[in-house]
């Protein structure tokens, strides 16, 4: 036996017990005639002492061999530590060793093992086998799979079966890139790995399967933007003979149970936001509402601005937010929020600032269109009071909203309002059905070609289709989107509509659509579901927001595993095989 | 609200209630002036009844529309059956229909929604979706996601942590073939789909993650043999500061808990066999012990017989097994096992049979050779009484013991003594470390090449290396071998040693496993671990052997899933991007 407890489990209780424990050599502190080691392993640090008076000599010898990462197994006694240390389990003991057996050395690591390391983002992943044995790591790793866990059997216990479906299915013509797999047995043709299991999880429907889950793995081909990864895990779902009520009613109870397990808190029935309501209030469809802000338009609705200021009055909307007590930042702190807007991934070409002093006097950076008089009229407005500081910007009103919604989550940021530990869940609902693309000139399925309109919306897609409203739902956490999804068409007829909309003929619906539409005609039941993008959603809940932390073997920005060195060339026999050959463009 | 209740829930309790119930229109029964239908969902059925007294003449005429596997919801009463039907849970109530919804209608299936349906396998692979409603396929589905929900939270409570290794890896030269992926963003570059996350759960163990498990797809691009999936799952599990036993020890529990579940049986501790005795007596590696037929030798150990029978005589090995109860088998009964042991896959050139009659006298096919006293004597060894029959085979050892294997196991399905609800794990260890390749003139890993040998054996590395044997072990469960792994080489010693034995040079072992190689060089604890095959081990459990039935969405055996008819050819654009183009040969 390598071990009658691990690192992290003695305590006064196991005194002058005799115990064989083993793990990696964290520090080794040598005086000479006495040596101490931090013991570590996956459950915690044990120390360990030796010492001329109570070690053989033999022993002495070995333990000053000994570098750091080094794989022991030590035996020997329990006692109790002379200074304790209060902030590990351990703190109190130490083990007097006896016996030590040298199980593996090791190399000089490239970096420290220690929750602050010394090591770069680059080496660490290079090297994620070393990296995964820090605390920060590892704990992540055992949160993702305790948040997976929960999630399996709450969705388990409510009569949810997991099924897995195929990884090697057919490429679809759907947004994103399909990753191919060429197909030895059938020569020039090729799987695609699946960008989700939607197909598949409505056909579990048609099935009859009418509660279905899987945690499941997802690939898209994009050009990676900043944490994104070409490989990453969904929590899909799918529900038979349901109403958006019932999808909402189920998922809200599983993200709750998620927040209670970590928080120890009830949130409560999750507030629900239209998709217009979220827009005009924090320029965003998926606002964090840990934190107040909220739009005030100036300009009144649907026209512009009389105030004499030509930058305001020329726009389609003026818009700002009030930042409590923050009248007395310097000339220079506010401009750096004005570089922020300006910077051009944000694209502002300026903004307004208002103080409202301490002394009720109020100034801005526009005092020569707006006096005093007119300073507190808008003031009124923002609800603002004495040491408040208001920010307003004008242009088109999606640009601006959502230059205005940068900033919000800026100041959220700066100010120190967005708190890991707090979680505030909503509904974002009744999302647009159709998006109009200029490029193409002709409407695009927001959430999905098979998306239901509201019922009460069904008449638009004759006069106004742009402003039907869909049975689509996000679940948005802390100012991410964590989960989507939507209520299903299952009407032959609507459906049909909906292609037409789309200004899909019908030989283009049947050539992409065919295979679920055939499946349709043998007695869809009505359906509805939702995915949670796992990665982030335990991010999120870690009170994190970086995704790649919570992968346990990640990509890097070019898609590229650095520790294994993938992708890379193959041999020629093996194209050979594939009937493939590689042909790299100049 | 689409139901209030399911169609497998209501009862004489729920008397006089009014319910909701959906789901699809199983059977109709139309006496005129009555109609009954079953309502089915994937819970149950329930009946539902309409008759010109009690129904609307509105409703007398919609239901008359309806046919089989339309979609309705109905709202009614519950009432008593008057013929009540004791084999279904809702068998003694029916449901007084007052509203009828038709939500979807139905084109007539292609075949019958019934537990014994008149489709084909092909006609039901290619409607899979309508192959799932029907019980026997659901049900399946539904106990292999009790089977894995049961493993997780078993290894869960076990401290064992599910991490997600990636999908998207690089190609390495082990076994069978890997499946590619092209990469886009690396032009010429290819991923690998994993064949296993071996080198992944070895790294986790290096980065101190003691207890690893991962329900997971894994590929092999291998040429398919009946019910073998080109994507199958695996339980895969990896231990660190552990030894063969605490393996052992940990994923008998697992499996004696997924009996426990199943039959309610505790099966106790696992039998363990040598890999020698298992193929002694029984042929075999994964012996069936739900039956006895133990291989008796007639010739003496490592010597040839001396019984006047040139086929005896000359053979290396003479070997047989008595069957119980069977000498009252007729010539033609006899002559069909003959039969079957020198069919082509089995290559037997004929087999001896010696009756032990009921009246205590013995005849054989060798009676030329034999007379009666040998023949009792014969009898004495197999441990027969009058009414057994015994069947003697003879050639070379390992062919021998492979045909006399394929024969019992026939005599064991025959005789119905491979019972499915009975459950026979045992524990296959001490497997041979080498297997000698006629073709290539070389040694073999027999499990892989960092699978440790058995210290007792390392000296037997440097004389007679054939001899070692590994610490390597199989679970086996009636007569399938379920799951497998070995304790690791965690010395860079014996792995190079184990290297030189296999025939590879030190550059060869380097491209092959430097990567590993470079991780053990910081400190890699000692480790072991195993993987079940759990498609199989599903069925198995349930009592099944074909594991295609309990996969959602399976392909054929030549890879194709006939459903979405995938693979297929991609288009000439997705080529170009992937700097790929296909040259299929003549």
């Amino acid at each position: 036996m390598f071990r009658t407890h691990t690192n992290g489990e003695l305590s006064l209780k196991n005194l002058n017990e005799e115990v064989t424990l083993s793990g990696w050599v964290q520090t080794i502190r040598d005086k000479g005639f006495m040596v101490w080691i931090d013991l570590r392993d996956r459950y915690g640090i044990t120390q360990l002492v030796f010492d001329e008076d109570r070690s053989s000599q033999e022993l002495m010898e070995s333990v000053k061999k000994l570098g750091r990462e080094f794989v022991i197994q030590v035996t020997g006694k329990v006692i109790e530590r002379a200074s304790k240390n209060p902030k590990i389990p351990t703190g109190e003991i130490e083990i007097l060793v006896e016996k030590l057996n040298l199980l593996n050395a090791s190399e000089l690591p490239p970096f420290t093992i220690e929750d602050e390391t010394d090591g770069g983002e680059e080496l660490r992943m290079k090297y994620r086998y070393l990296d995964i044995r820090r605390n920060p790591v590892k704990d992540k790793l055992i949160f993702r799979h305790k948040m997976a866990q929960k999630v399996r059997n709450y969705l388990s216990d409510k009569g949810f079966i997991e099924v897995e479906t195929p990884v090697l299915i057919k490429s679809t013509p759907e947004g994103a890139r399909d990753f191919v797999v060429p197909s030895r047995m059938n020569p020039g043709q090729f799987y695609a790995l699946p960008q989700s299991p939607q197909t598949f999880k409505q056909l579990l429907m048609v099935g009859g399967m009418d509660r279905y889950f899987q945690i499941v793995k997802c690939f898209r081909d994009e050009d990676l933007r900043a944490d994104r990864q070409p490989e990453f895990t969904q929590i899909d779902c799918e529900m038979a003979f349901v109403e958006q009520e019932d999808v909402l009613e189920i998922f809200e109870g599983m993200t709750a149970s998620l927040i209670k397990e970590i928080s120890g808190k009830e949130v409560g029935r999750f507030p629900r936001m239209t998709f217009d309501e979220a827009m005009r209030k924090y320029g965003n469809d998926k606002p964090d509402i840990r934190f107040g802000m909220e739009f005030i338009p100036l300009s009144p609705e649907g026209k512009k601005m009389e105030s004499g200021f030509p930058v305001f009055d020329d726009a389609e909307l003026v818009v700002g937010i009030n930042v409590e007590n923050c009248a007395d930042w310097t000339r220079k702190q506010i401009d750096g929020y004005i570089d922020f807007v300006k910077r051009p991934q944000i694209g502002a070409t300026g903004m307004v600032w208002i103080k409202y002093q301490q002394d009720g006097t109020l100034t801005s950076s526009v005092n020569k269109f707006f006096n005093e008089d007119a300073l507190k009229k808008i003031a009124e407005k923002f609800g603002a009071k004495p040491g408040d500081l208001m920010f307003v910007m004008s242009g088109d009103t999606y640009k601006v909203r959502t230059q205005l919604s940068a900033l919000r989550m800026e100041l959220g940021n700066q100010l120190g309002l967005r708190k890991g530990d707090e979680f505030a869940p909503l509904w974002v609902v009744d999302f647009p059905l159709l998006e109009w693309d200029e490029e193409t000139g002709r409407y695009h399925a927001m959430h999905h070609p098979f998306t239901s309109p509201k019922p009460e919306d069904i008449h638009l897609l004759e006069t106004e289709p742009g402003k039907a409203r869909a049975n689509a739902y996000d679940m948005v956490l802390n100012g991410n989107e964590i989960g989507g999804g939507s209520v299903r068409i299952f009407d032959k007829t609507l459906q049909s509509k909906m292609f037409d909309l789309l200004g899909l003929t019908k030989e283009e619906a049947e050539s992409q659509f065919g295979f679920l539409m055939n499946a349709f005609k043998y007695g869809a039941p009505p359906h509805a579901g939702l995915a949670f993008g796992f990665d982030r959603l335990v991010a999120i809940l870690d009170g994190n927001e970086v995704i790649r932390d919570y992968i346990a073997f990640p990509k890097n920005n070019s898609g590229r595993d650095v520790m294994i060195d993938a992708p890379s060339a193959i041999a020629k026999e093996q194209l050979d095989e594939l009937s493939l050959k590689v042909e790299t463009r100049e």
